[in-house]
């Protein structure tokens, strides 16, 4: 029995914006649009993300800070392009009980303006780099568009890494290993990604290139996840942040960032969900397994029994699990979990128990088994990583299927989909085929050989390729 | 040597100005008052209080979620009293890039009229109750008065749990449990307190009573760490929080909040340091101990590999340990580690190893002691433990020794730290101690014998004792 009374496939964004509230994620009846309650069940998930990004941080040397949200309006217009790039975007703190304050306030969209002042005050030497720190915060921006939880909100859970260097490159360095960890990690959140270099009139406001970082949803729409920006001096310069060099000099810092949001689980909602509610990845789920006691007349306490037995050396062996032993039906039961995304669902019955065993039931494929209760741990440890390998799989087929090097307009309009095509290196050219396919320019593949095609619009050398798509 | 200019019995509020940024908690250089910047070891230990607290929710049933930060001042002015108690002290959103706001949003300086709309949406049945919130956020109130680090900012680091029942009895309980939950906490933060229940005038604005966690700081001033709050149904009915009884009928909820501030931070700093700097208490230490080894010239690879062995070993054991092997004089190494207060310095070197021992010194008491490395996990386990009651110990005393019953106003007016007074009930009276004191109505004792005095301003009958103090 489906839990939407919209489906996936006939209509993505309808089935998302009815999902993520089913599912108790968050509640978007607050009265201020675009500011959502997180639940308490998606709450944990978010927090969950968040650990595996901070092992992340830990494992890579990043201190985790915390900047005050309010940033004076003097601080953050110290960038030029940064403040023509937010500034129609920001909130500002005008009054404080009943004063006027002598200068506005903002809250932070990002936090350069906020931490660049006081890193020009730590660094001083050589010694002090590179400096590497990171915080977890809620970011605000006035979005005008229509909003959707987790994927275009005004209110923000944001991760961001602040780093400063001797030079460029080291910089580089950091911006690789910045790329290595986004593997890392959405590899546990079975992710498959592209990276993208934007085009020059679409980066980061004060950035010398961005990479952003994008998946593709179900709908054929691309979802930007976070990006790495690479700032040369153009911060350092502005916010004064210099070292001695080795030989007695001085130099200015260069300065990387690192942001990813709460799309996140916009994306693990969208690209892993189905009809009966969500399907999570199990390094984040909140429960990988629910045991669920099939229980007859004067079997009640043996199959309990058992299915208590059987929690705790789960939860022993490091396996999130839950005993589901409320008064209503097991069908009742599979529906709540499964809509919850509980990766397995195990039920133990008096028949289970008569031959020492359990039987398992996959989330994301329906797939039952039965396996013996005495090396239960390993059974479904191993099941667990069966199921992330497989949402990998899906959803990586899901990017290629839709992933085309296409070399024409024509080809291109009836193509849907992330498309790569031949580009000259002019915005013009880029923005006819924006127009042409009513999308975006998502950027430049990373990674990929020199074209030697033309220009599908002004028929000039092409040296690039370039990647198009609507995107969210 | 002292790592401070100023000495902590000197000049308390001094030293402790200039030891929380010695030590790395914090930097007050951003440019607005009272807005902080957590540094990478001070927002460390913040998120271990942080974890001590989400563990006693987790153990006693409550959710933790996460309402947004700004609030419309129509939702914030349906409690009269709150409006009345927080409206000169809260910062004002008015404006979003060049638009104007059609309705003022503020900061939440809690989040009552936040959340409490969004439960009148999820309560309907007496099914749901009780339901048991708690938030980890930032808070933020308009403090005109001088700031202090962790102690009065603008920006608060806050837990606020907020509960709703069926009615005032089982609220009751929840307080009950509350205060439970303040034990155990603070037993860990090896800090003594004191319940208070406030004074009519100075409770929480829209509750029905308020009680007050207090401690003493070593410059014989109260500080407030905490409060609990019975509501009754003074929220419920203005934000319209209502539910359908067993027998059919609609009720009121009866609510309860628990808040807890950064506060606990600057009584950890204040309470247990000393001169050279931090103390802290193991169960919140980043590092709880900090192997350094005591090198001569050819025995390095040996002293080196036994340093890295035993703090493996610790690891394991679940000790959080790190080896100090910097170029630099064990004297300087021991000074660093002084002044972050990491709880136990063990010091291995050739003569130790020959005796398979290794030397361990308390940060507490400067205790020096040789133990044999065979069994170090357990021996170092009991040394934390110690320092732990030595630390709760020492606070008690300071506590016990400067807590007064006294019974005249001429008595009072020669006595230092908490006055227990006897108290006729009237405002007046406590208003007249309170100026005499230079100090505050700290509040009644929550548990004490009834009073059998008389009031020492009005001569009359005094049935109640009443506590006063000088306050920060």
């Amino acid at each position: 029995m489906p839990a939407t009374k919209v489906k996936k496939d006939e209509d993505f964004n309808e089935w998302y914006n009815e999902i993520v509230e089913l599912a108790d994620l968050c509640d978007k009846r607050y009265p201020i649009k675009g500011m959502n309650v997180w639940r308490p069940y998606g709450w944990t998930l978010m927090t969950n993300v968040d650990s595996l990004i901070r092992d992340e941080m830990h494992k890579t040397g990043h201190s985790e800070v915390m900047f005050p949200l309010l940033i004076p309006e003097s601080l953050f217009k110290k960038e030029e392009e940064h403040i023509e790039g937010f500034g129609k975007e920001v909130f500002w703190v005008t009054h404080a009980g009943l004063t006027q304050l002598e200068e506005r306030w903002l809250l932070r969209p990002t936090s350069e303006t906020a931490m660049y002042p006081i890193f020009s005050l730590w660094i001083r030497s050589h010694t002090d780099l590179p400096l590497k720190m990171y915080q977890i915060v809620n970011t605000f921006r006035y979005e005008t568009k229509q909003t959707r939880a987790f994927i275009r909100v005004r209110e923000i859970h944001f991760f961001e890494a602040h780093t400063c260097h001797v030079d460029f490159q080291d910089a580089e360095r950091q911006i690789q290993e910045d790329k290595e960890i986004a593997d890392r990690l959405l590899q546990k959140l079975c992710l498959p990604y592209i990276f993208n270099k934007r085009p020059e009139w679409d980066k980061f406001a004060g950035a010398y290139y961005t990479i952003s970082i994008d998946v593709l949803m179900p709908s054929g729409r691309t979802l930007q996840l976070g990006s790495i920006h690479q700032y040369k001096d153009n911060f350092a310069k502005p916010y004064e942040i210099s070292y001695e060099t080795q030989d007695g000099k001085r130099a200015y810092a260069h300065q990387t960032t690192y942001g990813m949001s709460e799309r996140i689980l916009g994306a693990i909602v969208g690209i892993h969900g189905d009809n009966k509610g969500l399907i999570l990845p199990p390094a984040i789920a909140p429960l990988q397994v629910v045991i669920i006691p099939i229980i007859f007349k004067g079997k009640e306490t043996a199959v309990l029994d058992a299915c208590r037995t059987l929690h705790s050396r789960l939860q022993s062996a490091g396996i999130r699990s839950h005993v589901d032993d409320r008064e209503t039906t097991p069908g009742n039961k599979y529906y709540d979990w499964e809509l919850k995304g509980v990766p397995l669902r195990i039920e133990i019955g008096p028949r289970d128990l008569d031959k020492q065993a359990l039987t398992l039931v996959r989330r994301d494929s329906g797939e039952k088994k039965t396996m013996p209760l005495s090396n239960a741990e390993d059974g479904v440890r191993a099941e667990l990583d069966a199921v992330a390998a497989a949402l990998y799989t899906k959803a990586e087929k899901l990017l290629n299927e839709n992933m085309h090097r296409v070399c024409s307009v024509e080809e291109a309009k009836e193509t849907q989909g992330i498309i790569t095509m031949p580009w000259c290196g002019t915005k013009d050219c880029a923005l006819e085929i924006e127009n042409v396919l009513e999308g975006n320019t998502l950027g430049e593949p990373i990674e990929s050989p020199r074209c030697t095609e033309t220009c599908p619009v002004c028929g000039q050398k092409a040296e690039k390729w370039m990647r198009f798509a609507r995107s969210y």
